[in-house]
């Protein structure tokens, strides 16, 4: 993803942060001209074109633009490939409050350094490489490659709590709004007052997303294997098939009658026709 | 996920084959059941609840119905563990045409063997098991285990395969088409017409889901390292940040421009409020 | 509609003060019960099923149960036929703050008179009635009328004032909110935390629903004829197609280009392959 | 609505047929070039920007820029004001077969000229007229007007219809397959391979929209006051609250339990935590 800035909207001093971008230049007359004025690039840099931030990598161009070739090993920076990691593998135990995650393996962790740890410890396990096709905001189809191990492992562990947390009717919305959320962030749109609209709601359903999460790390592979929260839905007495089992399985006949009798109905209507 | 079956809608064959059903027996009665009469049962059958068919198999209740316990292996049928898998990985060639796997690593292959095929390669390289927790369509959320290692590749490169050949519009509103065409098959609702019309829909997105997609299975991860079709949308001419993109970069400072307006606006109106 | 209530769920109290459902009772052989203990029952209930609160009425079965056959004029109660209405048409206005209505004809009233005053009007000009069919929750589709001019006449102003004040992104995801708050209210399930979950991304977005909406009513039909708002994003000076304009029509040369791309292109594809 | 077309699309016929839009000229200086080359504009077309077809009209700029302004009589041309329309309804019966409306009150009529009369039926009754804010694809908010008769009594009686015949899962999605295909057409995407895909949707949906809708229009009002169908789902039997009903009040116990059982745990959870 590369965010496209009007020039237009520039200010002066972003003008003169960002001047190849206002000058028109394309990527290999920026490198030249960097090889020019002595600004030195690293060497991924020259090969590939990267953003990066405290979240994660973006690697594009260069050979990475035939979608059919495997990504080579000297664009990913932060994670070491799957068969490099280590024989065993690596239990994580991350913990949420309100949603956010606060302490790692036991031990309460400020944010910067609480994805900070995270990301080392799942790329050094392989975990963290995204390879796929995307749609640009602009109208583009292109290739695109990501290393952000720590966003994928927190994402996961907070949507399996989630799983734990909500019910179903919170949880199929809920994925709606995390879709379009998703979406204002891609598309430069982070200050529209929908994303506080938005926020709203997941802050809402946030203040019972607590409790740990174990995630497996090993050789690529990340499988959560164990969750706990104050606030499960979770009932071992409704929800097992054993004779002590509270639930009252006569209600189901009445359910699954009614569940399905629109169904029924417009199928016997149908047959009728024919 | 365990289907609940009315006892009403069940025909007097059904109720020959599922006695131990309408008798409302729960699943400690059913084994003791069972063992008086000299009915077989696997020893993995006695320990968890376990459904199975040619895509997938369930495993429940017993020691898994503590979410906070990793899965043991016993349960686990079809897939090795990711630390049992070979030291080296194996990349698999899966092909489409109509949106349906037609061949493996250039071989042609019926749809049953195909899906065995698959399962296997996959299950030996520990891809294919799942662990979460689910919904019910009764109202219960219980923890539910599967293992189905064709299921969860082919759909991987059948996912990717579409993020090379739809566009942004189609793959945005596809994503909402297939999550109800699941819901409705979790849901027993299978014989909706909505499925018909849901099916309508997939078809025709399917007609251009052709190409082959290259899947890197390694010890437990399973990840997407190639994919070309005669149908992509990508065009490495616009798409390449080089000097030789046939893109015109001017077009952007009206598209951002425009794009970002709405935002803007509601932004200069909120501040002026202030 | 009428909400099922299982029997286990009422409380003593309860079955005291609804009797005829404990006992499963038909609506026949309520109204025969009633007759014989003289328990009074209006004309109306006698031809109907009639449930009513402060925002409306609901009324169906009698004759109302052959969807063909328009409703009759007798269960109506809080509405004119549109034939009988004024000869003259009544502009109300309604104003909102917090998205709330406030005052009408620019007099401060609290809002159980509003919503009583707003009825009164509404219903007096013939605006009011719903007369459709409906999916009952328990898989029964019906056909129902509604008496509720208040609600109807506070909605569409109420809508039209978000059309002014929400830009694009946020218009389009609260239609999506409210079909599912809608749903939760309908359902049921008005105690479910996703409530609150959409109460929060409402009461946001409610923030700005500030300012005044005309409503013409007249024999049967209500439009809105005029609305403004301090946090309206129209601009006229953008807006308009006179040379007065300060929109940049060159800008939208770029966006109309970029905003087609990716149907260009998939059309190109696609008939490239025919 | 007025699509905007860049000048790199037109071919060379379309720049001729539409030079002005080329020039970049704005709407005043259109008109005085018009004047100046004594080509006719009629007197609706200089006060206001009008677009038309057999579908509609949009009448915007001039005098409605000011969206607290109720439109003039002026503006309008296919409807009258319904003060001015007559004092007796008119009930219109329109037929539909596979969704599309193939006869009036009994007659078999084709397309063109059922649009025509149906058009000229209700906007003679008053009806047809819109007035609201839009949110025009490059990102401005303006105050549109359509007068569109055939198009609104169609699409309710084709809504109605679906009432009847739809069950709650058709229904539900159908209405977002609806919003996306409008969207596709107002965001001059009509040409998307998606739009392919949603048609398949719905004319598999609409092969049991069949059967009469009656359409009661009356100085400005329309309402749908009888519908029927071969394909209903309606069912007289099940729907009552009579005791002939053949619906087995007992099912609505275990349904309404289960149904609401994900609320109830929710909140139960959270009540233990407060």
């Amino acid at each position: 993803m590369r965010i496209e800035i009007s020039s237009k909207a520039l200010d002066p001093t972003l003008k003169m942060l960002a001047p190849a971008r206002v000058w028109g230049m394309s990527r290999d007359q920026e490198i030249e001209y960097a090889r020019k004025h002595n600004i030195p690039i690293s060497k991924a840099a020259k090969k590939y074109s990267i953003d990066q931030n405290l979240w994660g990598r973006s690697i594009e161009s260069g050979p990475l633009e035939n979608p059919w070739t495997s990504p080579e090993e000297d664009g990913w920076e932060w994670t070491v490939s799957a068969e490099d990691a280590p024989d065993k593998p690596t239990i994580l135990e991350i913990a949420f409050k309100d949603g956010v995650p606060v302490a790692l393996d036991g031990a309460k962790t400020p944010p910067v350094e609480l994805i900070r740890r995270v990301g080392k410890i799942a790329g050094d396990n392989g975990v963290g490489r995204i390879d796929h096709m995307e749609d640009r905001i602009v109208g583009i189809k292109s290739r695109e490659t990501y290393e952000c191990p720590a966003a994928l492992a927190i994402l996961e562990a907070h949507k399996d709590l989630e799983k734990l947390v909500l019910n179903r009717h919170e949880e199929e919305f809920k994925s709606i709004v995390d879709a379009k959320w998703t979406f204002l962030a891609y598309a430069g749109l982070w200050d529209d007052p929908l994303k506080e609209e938005l926020d709203a709601f997941i802050n809402k359903a946030n203040e019972r997303i607590e409790g740990r999460v174990k995630v497996k790390l090993y050789k690529g592979s990340m499988i959560v294997v164990g969750r706990e929260s104050p606030y499960s839905v979770y009932d071992f007495k409704t929800a097992t098939y054993d004779s002590s089992s509270t639930f009252d399985q006569t209600l189901s006949t009445g359910f699954v009658e009614l569940w399905g009798m629109p169904t029924v109905v417009s199928r016997k209507v149908m047959n009728k026709k024919k």
